[in-house]
């Protein structure tokens, strides 16, 4: 008889069988929230392992992008919970092969992002192994009543993502075919290859929902969109029994996006991507108004959330039909 | 030229290269220890790395056992330091192959370790790769006051180790090679054999030690011997900067091993195996005294803390002349 191996049912089907093992209230954001201790604020965890060839490859990633990458990754699930970075831990595996000039890129680079926003390496593992991974597990302070969570979103809100989503994709498209960026300009090439290779969590935010006033943290829901713009808007949409309405022309991407692959290909970047580490935050029309011109150029309010069961991708803002946005893609039949 | 790799500098070259990116003043001992914010207690955190065929392998180790030790490890640094669990994040790296119930059998023996001595699953990263590893890092309170670290070794003090050594390399013999066990009795075989799957990681001496009026925590070195009882001598001492003088037959082993493997096979286990996860403490012999018959009856007082540069094995208490214990192994010519 067949037994059932990881592959066939997937890694959502392994979290679903792994899920009772873990302390329930905490699974569900971006980061586990630590009951707190004593004093006021409270301890947020989160994990991210990153394999060689599945999350990166020499051929598109320097050691020290490499190292500046799983930090930034780290940095903004911290960021989409609301949380100052307090350090890292770091297990890392390594074929004996692997140069001592990499590695060491590698803890330049996650040493130059945790300089720029903050926090430490806190300790670590070396492991041989055949294949090289790194697992971070980052540690940050967030004021139990600013915790960012998935499952307020609410009706009535609007949707804001806070930077271009895309970019990161293109970036990787110029690194993986080169030849592919001779109808852009060397500056436009530079700016979409640096957005894949030092992505910025989004550690501002923080600071910023702190300072707007008209911002509730009880009516506050958000997480990062590590996994894709739509992925962000399905998972909060799920974990609020909500439904939301995007529309087309308000997604932020670079504009020599759609001149350069098209319109359909830079939708499904925007969307489907990943990898850009902006916030997608749902609050009141009030809230974002104040907070959009401090966000930057590149954020936008990108749509609604919806008494409604599904996410619906519409052309306009009073477009009648649209399309139901899935987890996987989908949106091709525009 | 040839790029120096990893395998040329060995695991301690390539951490002294990476010394640097690290926060200074948590590195040495067998978890870092948090700045205190707010509230009473530090947050101690830790991280170890199992990777398959290097710490485990299906020869030996079922699922659970994997999952159980891995744990048990993690638990053990943070009783190193004095500390009680809050929990653990991991991070899974697997092949799609890999049965399901290979990796939920790894969370149960999480689970069990985790209920028996405290700590839950905080959350987790789940990554496809060629090689199956668990990246676990675990989180502990500690009161400042009563943090274990490495360095307060002073000559004077005696050395405790917590329970018997050797054991669990005993156990990884019978594994490996069952024919071997013909001699012995059944019931040491399972008792050998357990020792190595299912280490007890020392939590109880956390609370012991609070207990023990006599014993003063800036007096108090301490560490864990997961890494060999000769191994824990060395890095107390060195973080000490002092010696040491074990007597050899004082130090805790099961009864059955001598007769069993030989002499030298046995003090090579003892010394060297690895893997008991018992607590090795310096202190002062008036606290070793209270604290002895509180720790089971295979803990000893093992030797003494000396002014001198060098751990030396002698035969007994009041030997001339011994051996001076190397890191890996070298008293074979005693």
């Amino acid at each position: 008889m067949h037994q059932p191996t990881v592959a066939d049912i997937g890694e959502l089907g392994l979290l679903r069988r792994l899920q009772p093992f873990c302390a329930s209230d905490l699974i569900g954001d971006d980061a586990a929230v630590l009951p707190v201790n004593g004093g006021g604020a409270a301890t947020v965890i989160t994990t991210d392992v990153l394999v060689e060839n599945v999350h990166f490859s020499e051929r598109t990633t320097s050691a020290q992008d490499v190292g500046w990458r799983a930090i930034a990754a780290n940095l903004s699930d911290l960021a989409a919970m609301g949380a100052v970075p307090i350090g890292v831990t770091v297990g890392l595996c390594l074929p004996g092969t692997v140069a001592v000039d990499w590695v060491e890129g590698v803890y330049k680079g996650m040493d130059a992002c945790l300089k720029t926003y903050g926090g430490s390496i806190l300790g670590g593992d070396v492991c041989r192994s055949f294949q090289t991974s790194l697992a971070i597990t980052a540690l940050g302070y967030v004021t139990p009543e600013r915790i960012i969570q998935r499952n307020r979103a609410q009706p009535g809100q609007v949707i804001v993502a806070t930077g271009y989503h895309g970019a990161s994709r293109a970036g990787l498209e110029l690194l993986l075919h080169p030849e592919r960026g001779q109808g852009l300009a060397d500056a436009d090439q530079k700016l979409l290859t640096r957005f894949h290779q030092r992505p910025i969590p989004r550690l501002d935010i923080v600071s910023l929902l702190q300072d707007v006033e008209t911002v509730a943290f009880d009516a506050l829901a958000g997480m990062d969109s590590s996994d894709g713009l739509a992925n962000a808007v399905l998972h909060l949409c799920q974990a609020s029994r909500v439904g939301a309405r995007l529309v087309r022309s308000r997604l932020p991407m670079p504009s020599v996006l759609e001149p350069w692959v098209g319109a359909e290909t830079a939708l499904d970047w925007c969307l489907y991507g990943g990898e850009d580490f902006e916030l997608v935050l749902c609050l009141s029309a009030e809230a974002a108004l104040e907070l959009l011109p401090q966000l930057g150029p590149n954020a936008a309010v990108i749509g609604t959330i919806e008494a409604a069961s599904e996410v619906l991708l519409v052309e306009e803002p009073n477009a009648d039909t649209g399309i139901t946005l899935t987890w996987d893609g989908g949106f091709q039949h525009f």
